[in-house]
């Protein structure tokens, strides 16, 4: 799997992937990229789908890795939340459109790369979850919410973003994961205090 | 579309979607149901994804008339809001679980096809986003949110539950909705009032 070859593929994978989305690349031109005939080149990779998961398993990779520091940090659980929403749509918008499209077409990998990936996911709504944990035991976080409910909430509301998301659109990635964080903390109710 | 013939057929599709899943059901299964030859059923249906949004498209309608009703209706807005995402769920939940399909497959249905759903989901946002400007309006919701981020994120949060919901879990239909509803409308942050 990490071969140099196969290294040289992954990139240049990433690179049509961004350039001309996921579905208009065939596997004809990641062999082109790489100066490969295809036949080489299914050696390396079984199929367009596991070239989509290598192309995305190193940026959820570092995703978690920094949501892990974050969840360690001393920071408080509102700023924790804000952040982790912030880092979340962040690696996907820098990953845009591949990350969205591995959202969408994970169903169809090989079953032990289905595995390996539901492996992941839960890792990553651990992460989420923990950090909701330290909010409720500190009291920042109401207890009469159900943690897990919070934590898919959280999570649909970012990777629904798959289904409307265009870069370059009205919003920066920025604002929508403000917008994001603060009807998760506060809601959408006006408050007189 | 509308022939007794069609009808029948489906309703035998809904019915083997229900009972096997959709992945699971072919159109020899359909076929078998009406007792019809699977070439004959091609004279009535293209395809088992046509079959998917003529099964789904009549409990959407029906669920956009409800939503246009309480849109209407003289409830707050924040009972708007509940009453929205608790019909929104127990449709999805009364059609488990070929709804759910429904939203991950749509993008396989034939572009005219696709071109009425893209329609229906406009007219749905709009709903949702009457009810919003309700309530922004009348002092009710924050006016410093995106009206379209409040409404993308209600419909995130409950959309994404096809990737996680299964029918009789931990928690009931209403219970999620609830959770859902009292996240989008307080947040989870604590309040000391």
């Amino acid at each position: 799997m990490s071969t140099p070859r196969t290294k040289e593929i992954i990139a240049a994978a990433a690179k049509l992937f961004k350039a001309k989305g996921y579905h208009a690349t065939t596997i004809q031109d990641v062999a082109d990229e790489v100066g490969m005939l295809k036949g080489s080149l299914y050696y390396h990779i079984k199929s367009k789908e596991e070239l989509l998961y290598l192309v995305t398993k190193e940026p959820i990779r570092e995703l978690i890795e920094r949501q892990k520091k974050l969840m360690e940090s001393d920071w408080s659980p509102q700023q924790k939340i804000l952040e982790f929403i912030r880092l979340h749509l962040r690696a996907f918008d820098e990953n845009y459109p591949h990350m969205f499209v591995f959202l969408q077409e994970k169903a169809s990998l090989s079953e032990p790369v289905q595995a390996e990936v539901a492996g992941i996911h839960f890792r990553y709504e651990a992460l989420l979850e923990a950090i909701l944990h330290q909010g409720v035991d500190g009291g920042h976080f109401r207890r009469e919410l159900d943690l897990k409910m919070m934590a898919f909430s959280i999570l649909g509301m970012c990777n629904w973003m798959f289904k409307w998301y265009s870069k370059g659109g009205r919003l920066t990635i920025e604002e929508i994961g403000h917008h994001m964080a603060e009807i998760i903390l506060n809601g959408i109710t006006t408050r007189i205090l």
